[in-house]
């Protein structure tokens, strides 16, 4: 039985994730449920595949991810499942599916293939992606859920790489977390150690290996957790200093 | 052994939930445990009647209904399990036993019979209801847990139904959710498929499908994932567009 | 397999929580996984002291606590893991480890000596503890972890004890919780049962035994969940109402 990963943007006042739950229970009661997140905002794409990235590399190696952020819930997109590696992520057609790496099959989902009623207008994560996660949950055959498709047809992910440049990389922002720290999308391995970031109208981060190097209330970046280069403030925000949005361009010389 | 659906005004930032998880796997370490939901404002019976009524189908067959929004505790108000179908429902005696469904058996929580320490002031959660769950859930007798009462004397469950009027339904707003959702108490099952809703001074929100059947910013009425109408905004909020509350009347022809 | 219950200030926006239980879940699939909570205040210390202070009787006797909270990843800081009865804590040596009572034995976490990858600048969470914990669920010798330290050079919990005066008790406002209870650090134990609380500029509460012993709208004192004095208001939020902060002085006469 692989155990299933839950992202959603669902949030935690409503009954939502708790359905989800208790639908992946009777249909897979067995497989483990990890709940990855359900804080995502509402509709952020971007949001759900920054995310998903950052932790697939720490996912149990056969997980299925439900990973449901669907704007377009009851409209023309499609839903799909799709192996990565080992592991199966179950999720709209929005670039969500082709955030963790290269796909190597897609299956199209088909409620009538599947056997389920007709899913509601508007909670597809209940009525036909967690049914999905659950089969492949249970070792069923992905053919069972719906038609293939190629892996090129899938809409990308949103998340952009990192530019070459004359003189370095240029990158943009791709998250402020909930401790003041702003994550660009540059990984440190591309840049020489101590070389600092450009950010805003002009202004430069020193490069340091941890927050104890930093003296407080200077913005310096390192190597966060992800391994890219992430600007923070040692007991402080650097969300709140630098005033940089999702988006924002920063570079580094090489 | 039952699983535990866990519903509750508790909030995640303090140990409260927490205790309440440890407290059921000491007592049931093998029963599952299903979070429904912590989020509901604090002593908002409604809100958890709401919650419990929508993800009620959708629950394992055999659960256990932790649900614990007790602005009583401490005082008069009876503690109680109750039988609906094969589940159990076990909460104060404030309308939340009734927000499921037809009441089959009830029993008053009665801590000495089950052998507890007396519970504290303010935490019956912890002291009477959790311990009682989890016998449920292991399977004891629920005559062990204490008296019965007839179901007719429980309190009932506060959330209004619609009302017949001479030309159709009138109801209320239920609910207000996290994506901007104005939650009704009509289901969309008793009003023909092309009829709209009114509301507020005097507007009216045309009946579709999905979302994507609504041009961007016009607020639209259609069928929710419980089955009840709500008015929606593609891409916006409801909520906030037209500052509607719960408890405000709407209202269909039919 | 020891159960793991995991406190942290990670908060549940962004990936971090769901990277834990991953990581402990590759690491110790059959430990079962307690979320306390991870909603401390970003390093808060005092805040998870607090809490798991107050969970820690209802905890599984031979419970694995993940305990992370943790600003000074990165520096100089020792991690730990103390035994306190037959529980483990594993945490950073803030203070947090001290937090439960008497430490039986400790040792300091050295990632070499547990074959581990060097762990990154910031996430220590994922990469130190979150083995450490998983190891000790799998009944691991404590002895593979890290070399042993004497119990009495752990740094201690800040959370404050009340002091004897010529008249009584002096305490401190401990936490404000989320339905707006003022908790102190004054065990209901230590005072006659009638005797109310002095707080703010000369203002006094009643003692009660619950809410419904209290007018609406006024503050009374009485014995909390944990044993602890908390000022409350029946229906209201005694935080708004008294413009209480943690630490705080209260006192109350003998």
């Amino acid at each position: 039985m692989r155990p299933v990963v839950l992202l959603t943007d669902f949030g935690l006042q409503d009954h939502y994730v708790g359905v989800l739950h208790a639908v992946l229970h009777r249909l897979a009661a067995k497989a483990e449920r990890i709940d990855l997140g359900h804080q995502v905002p509402a509709g952020d794409i971007w949001g759900a595949c920054f995310r998903l990235r950052c932790a697939w590399q720490h996912l149990p190696e056969n997980a299925v991810v439900l990973a449901v952020v669907d704007p377009g819930v009851g409209g023309e997109r499609r839903a799909v499942a799709v192996r990565v590696g080992d592991r199966w992520i179950v999720a709209p057609d929005n670039g969500l599916a082709m955030a963790a790496g290269p796909v190597a099959s897609v299956v199209v989902l088909e409620w009538r293939r599947m056997g389920l009623a007709e899913p509601s207008a508007t909670f597809h994560g209940r009525d036909l992606f967690a049914p999905a996660a659950a089969r492949l949950a249970r070792g069923d055959d992905p053919e069972d859920l719906g038609r293939p498709l190629p892996p090129e047809s899938l809409n990308p992910c949103p998340l952009p790489e990192p530019a070459h440049s004359g003189t370095g990389l240029e990158g943009v922002v791709l998250h402020l977390d909930r401790f003041g720290n702003v994550v660009t999308n540059i990984p440190a391995a591309a840049v020489a150690p101590a070389v600092g970031l450009h950010f805003g109208a002009g202004e430069h981060a020193p490069r340091v290996r941890t927050y104890g190097d930093a003296p407080p209330g200077e913005v310096v970046v390192l190597e966060g957790s992800s391994g890219l280069l992430e600007l923070v403030i040692n007991g402080g925000s650097a969300v709140v200093r630098t005033g940089l949005q999702r988006g924002d361009k920063v570079s580094v010389a090489r």
